[in-house]
């Protein structure tokens, strides 16, 4: 019986045997924990979304021929990715945080073309078990939470250098029906809110490190899997009893450690098991995808935006030429990641499964302004909004008999606006710029799917400086020997854009 | 017979009957010119690469039923668009500068859809007019120049309104066969080396301006037209003799200034005439793909990247961290405008005359990352280069007997690195910072299809900040009057990005 | 018997009369209230500060001949001023946020040198009467607060056109003793922690505000005063019983909302009284003090700084290029902060009363880049500190003998760093990136002392647009008529730096 | 019989025995060459300063007893060095290009305290020497110009390695009157226009480099001296004739390479001999200098801002809100780097020889952000221009009879504006953006005094990492071993600051 909407989808998730940790405590029902239920509130939007708005937020799969929430469908097309990005869009605009969806998502396509490689190459069968496995979850309509990042003890050694082996997920056991692994993955986005879990090697590797070449699915309650929950800034206002103070008291994200020790991944389930030198494709392909899916953060900008629109609204200042100018100015940054994000998506070529991968540099240009833009427009929302957002009094002082008709005298905007009305916005601007969801708008931005630097390398793998040199010598007429002519280069980056082998650019 | 290739181009420029002044005197024959004959080796660059890379700068016409040079051709599609984009990078990479075709390229385009529309309200013929001067001149492959911008006089009068009625281009007597023109257009791109010029309205107008709603094609050589060539930075190294100062020797952009007295349009070549309401269609369609056309300054970019890293090279410093980290940056904000670009063109839509129009609010974002990370790039290009670029001796000390030896002695830099070619890649680097190309590059990436406020203009206009403001009240939880939740969008940008009527989101 | 040292500051504030409200309920005793008692730390520190280096926080105060805290002292030189920027950056350094008394120093000097001018205007006593004031709270040793910033109501009206005349401090009634007012004041930074108030009119005002143009001082617990708490993110953090979470747990700042009832100030604590001509002259010297005293974030940002460089070592990763870089740019932009405001208190002129004023162009210029530095070096933070920054489980998780173990198992970085003091450290980034002192380090330096426009505003003003426009046309040699050449310009600033009248200027 | 304005310095250069290249010839009077002139006649404006400001451009020297012009003034207070940057900024305005005269100055003053230190260790008599040679200097009041840059040759290898060895400045032979020297100085600012020179070497040196550690004062017409004259953009318009398009006909800059063939320097105008250890100490103390004479570049500045103020108002745009706040944000900009710059100069110390030397770190500020902000106002400054400014015919074509009447009419800006005016002001923007003098006001501000990188590796030497680390650590409660807390720091920036050896910081 499928998942058919957000209820269910929450309905899904009780009773489940979870061992989660919070505040010191085990958690009895993640689903009626106030501090968790607002995470588990924004993945139950992506299914009601696909209910509401189906060709946004569903597609129909060839791989089980029926219409599928996107999240779970194996991109068929250039389409299929843009459409990705404008339903990424449409939920940050709905939630105002991180949906937790994309890492399953970008997981699945960045396997779906991974595994078939690896076949191609061993003559395993990862690849049609992971159809397998993808039919069913299509049918079921269920969340998949993707693991990847390890701890990683001391930077400088690889996985099997380390001191300690657990540093990094590995297979410790291995029977006739599966394997056994171990590890951990920190700044796991979601996956309490998940129904299975595909672990994921975090990085390239080396023949020695092949016991940590291991993919494979696990629903998220198997016996040996523990999580700590993560603390979020202003967390525990979801547990003071009321709303507005919360800032944005229905959605948030959620990020939890999660700890593996010796749990079970049967053979069926195994994707990857040993092929070492296919674990940096995969990361590759799973970064590529995901790098483009922070186009999510524009539907958090247009919230912020909107939420600035409307503070400079009640404040009377609407009409000020510094705060329409600063308006534009959040926008142009909000619509230049959007840009870049949908670019990389058209731009995309088919792999040799037949799914579509999403161009790299492009990718990299987005999330790079990523890291850059959500501060910059949330230092704007913080410039319009006024210091009132961080010297406000608390909801209590204006529910109180005492406090809260001085608060509705004095804190007054202009006229015809209620000073409730203001506080919600001061305080959903508070909640994205220093609150919960700021975690989601800013810092996530800056780390998620590789902190700033790791995109630089990627662009400069890409660059193809010796393309260039060649053109500005070109014009300079810059006569050198033969060598310098023919330095190589790792990248077909404008083979690519100009759709040619380009016979042109070196003459 | 049409023109086959750059240097039949060049031929049949000769022996025309231009009027261009320069420097105080009639210019006896452009092509021969040394100031002016770079700008036109830069256009006849883009008829080469129509032979050399047909998929790229060419493109089958529906009208003609042949293969056209792109820049002839009408839209058809999403992709045409973003073939123009990848077209416009490729000459801005072979040619360093501006190849001065993009404006015809987008006048036909625009004005492909809106005398579609004027003829369904008037029951006009120009649109069938238009297509017959399209068909000639893709069978003869000739250069089309647009003329949009009038010298305005005082900005804060309309046109009729001018104390002077000839600070806006007008009609200023007609009969049987046509009408006659009278005015100027300011900064002329590539008019003189085109074969037509179109003439069009450079903004919004009211009925009394109804003369001056005119839109006609004219040959360039018609008695009436006189041109003044602009002046630009550094170009009359063009004329010294040598061919390292120039930077670019073999390649320029060209400006003048346009002026007509009583010049004729034939009735067959009127595409609009007293349509007033149509002008800022017209200007607004224009402008919408003209400000993604500038995507070409990213191939201009790829070129100073390419010098930029020749000379750190050169100087021995290609390996120091702070050099390569610059050169990511550079190509980061590079690809930035690409992204945008290439966006914009993606999400076009089709026209009711059947043509593609990309979109408009990322064609802003586009061209308003033009006005900014040129100069950016330009900036750490200078700083890769040293200040030898600023402080070198010119190429006749080079040459000189008594300075060149020393000059050689003394301006090595690095083993096997020669000193002529230093020199070369700084002179690039200078022209394309500080000298003729600069123009190109920077302040025509300022103020070509409009200056940075027309962009926010548009960008305000489209922000669709009613949208937004309901997204953060509705996560905020605020509750307002029927009235304030019914205010009016000028936009449907975020229906189109949705792709639906977007039901959802004002729930 | 003056108050010696932060001990007996904190003694001195206990079994106060103060009406304080937080989280609906009236507070028994500030002093010993986990959420109020880090901000009262940073305030003690200013006495500790005076003690441990006299010369840095301390003065020896021709008023009262005695040595006093520097906090008030009324500036005797250029150099007192730049004295107060040494020790407002250590007091950054020491307490990591805002210690809350440089409001009630630049109040204490900008009455000053008003209070003279108005007694030489209208023959009144303000100035002797202020003079008094300051020798008793310089022999007794107190906190002095000041109170500005009006609820303001309407924004587009004045104070007596407000529908609601409570919405600026203004006088109600009067009697032989004094006058009583009644009002609130917003944003107050550190009135709890006070030993007095002076209430201080927020703007410009006309004759028919009278009413409004009143100055004086009034002990926190005079009856009648009611103060609201405000919230700040991550606020609860300090009632939790933990000490690794809140970041910084033994500093914070205090925002609180003063409201006055019928509070009576007695005739020797008045120093302005109805003349209104005066109150913009006193907001602007305050301001001009005040936008310059901002360089106490300078100090926070060494905090920020040196936790960034904290992390990195502790994540192995301290000689990464990059992360240099970063380290580098972070200092840059801080001491650009600090650079700008000794400029400013450098070129400080003598006022009228004897005390010295500091420059008021380059004290918005450093106030300005507040605006905007601390955000960029706050994102940086972000960028190397990791992500953990913002999944990190509580330290609840850390002291539990269930997840504790594993924690400190999974959570190690580098060789010889202690899983908890890896922890601390991100936790005082997060304090100062989104937590509590965010506030101080982001918002409060947007908002405090005016927000960008203001300062934009004062920039304008003082920018002498004629005397620049004069210098570009005499190199141009523009000629024009006469009219041209005498446009009056309301600032001096140029005449200031040349120190002459500046003849040579308009030749 | 010393100089006494300007006109007598030009004077003065007249009828020297110098060897200047330009263009591949000798040049015969450099006075009379019209692009050499206005490089002249900026320095000679630093003459008539002196007459018409002898507050500002003079000072009373110890040294000879006499009133000197301010560039020949070793600085006897922190006042004198402030009093540089106020002359720095008005000569700025004045000339609106590179007056060239300040590494002289800088030269002076850190040679003044670095040979007081070599001959306190090794016994010799450079001070002695010294100060004759800048009492004479003082007394005939001449123009003293520095050669400190050498060519270097291969970067990775220190002088003496090189494979020519003249790669550096050396010297070549000696004998009982003194030495003789050999190499050449690139980018060297000015030297012609000057009457000494003083050679300098331009990076740290090693025992095996001692040939190479050589000072000393030349004649700039000694025998063995050729120069080559630097192109600059643009610099033959000074040849055409006209005194528009040349945008600041009066002045520009002037870099040319000098070449050393065993030039003679006698025993008394040798200031070091081979002590190699002192070489770092001059360059950091002249960098340190040097760095914050870029104060310079706020009086070009506010030459730009002027000029772009004056054509927003001839373009009848002055009011438009756009246009005043980019005047606004110019200005900010300006002014930031003034305050730094004054802030150096302001926490300077006095030196064993008794001179005072400015902050280091501020110095380095105000440097790199003279690499940057420039080139914003300049892009700022483009923007307001509009894009006339690159497009505008030639002044011949204004001249003309056929062009001229059609120019007028058509190139009106708004009533009462001359096109003349309006053109002229256009090209001096295009001078300082573009043209000659952006050579002074964007790429000299890049590298003259260090590139960008130089000032980040200062910045790095003196930030004190271990120092804030610790103020991080004590607030974060972090308690680590005895090791980390006794990290040296090769920087006493803060005990600078904070006037005291800092006690408390470390507790």
């Amino acid at each position: 019986m499928p998942i058919k909407n957000g209820a269910e989808y929450i309905q899904s998730l009780r009773g489940r045997k979870l061992k989660v940790y919070l505040f010191g405590e085990l958690v009895k029902e993640p689903v009626d924990h106030p501090m968790i239920r607002p995470s588990i509130n924004a993945v139950a939007e992506t299914y009601d979304l696909a209910v509401e708005e189906p060709e946004l937020a569903s597609a129909k799969s060839s791989l089980s021929g029926i219409q599928v929430n996107r999240f779970l469908h194996i991109a068929e097309s250039a389409q299929d990715l843009v459409n990705q990005n404008r339903m990424q869009r449409k939920l940050g605009q709905l939630t105002g945080t991180c949906f937790q969806r994309c890492v399953g998502m970008d997981a699945l396509n960045s396997l779906y073309s991974t595994t078939f490689e690896i076949d191609q190459k061993h003559g395993t069968q990862y690849h049609k078990r992971l159809i397998e496995f993808i039919k069913m979850v299509q049918r079921e309509n269920l969340v998949i939470g993707g693991a990847m990042t390890d701890v990683k003890g001391d930077r400088s050694l690889s996985p099997s250098q380390q001191e300690d082996p657990d540093m990094f997920v590995h297979i410790t056991k291995r029977d006739s029906k599966g394997v056994y692994i171990t590890g951990a993955k920190a700044h796991q986005t979601g996956c309490i809110n998940s129904h299975w879990i595909i672990v994921m090697p975090t990085m390239r590797l080396k023949a020695e490190d092949k016991d940590y070449a291991i993919v494979g699915a696990i629903p998220v309650d198997a016996p040996g899997i523990t999580y700590i929950y993560g603390r979020q800034s202003c967390d525990t206002r979801s547990m003071e009893g009321g709303e507005i103070d919360a800032g944005n008291v229905m959605y948030s994200g959620q990020e939890a450690m999660v700890i593996f020790k010796d749990v079970f991944i049967p053979n069926e389930l195994i994707f990857m098991d040993g092929e070492y030198e296919f674990a940096s494709m995969l990361v590759e392909r799973f970064t590529c995808y995901h790098r483009r899916s922070y186009v999510c953060k524009t539907g958090l900008g247009d919230v912020l935006i909107g939420a600035a629109a409307a503070i400079a609204d009640y404040n009377g200042v609407a009409n000020a030429s510094h705060i329409k100018d600063k308006l534009v100015e959040m926008t142009y940054l909000n619509e230049a990641i959007f840009g870049a994000g949908i670019a990389s998506s058209y731009m995309a070529h088919k792999t040799a499964s037949g799914n579509w991968q999403n161009d790299d540099m492009l990718a990299n240009v987005c999330k790079h302004s990523v890291t850059r833009f959500p501060y910059e427009i949330g230092r704007m929302a913080q410039d319009i909004a006024g210091g009132l957002m961080v010297t406000m009094p608390s909801e209590k002082e204006f529910r109180s008999p005492e406090t809260g008709p001085l608060l509705e005298k004095y804190l007054k905007g202009r006229k015809g606006v209620s000073t409730e009305n203001r506080m919600r916005i001061l305080r959903l601007i508070e909640n994205m710029t220093l609150g919960r969801n700021a975690v989601g708008y800013l810092t996530e931005s800056m780390h998620g799917a590789g902190s700033p630097q790791a995109q630089r390398i990627q662009i400069a793998r890409q660059m193809q400086l010796e393309y260039k040199k060649k053109a500005a010598k070109k014009l300079a007429n810059v006569k050198e020997g033969e060598a310098a002519e023919t330095a190589p280069e790792q990248s077909d980056y404008f083979d690519k854009i100009f759709g040619t082998k380009d016979k042109k650019k070196v003459k």
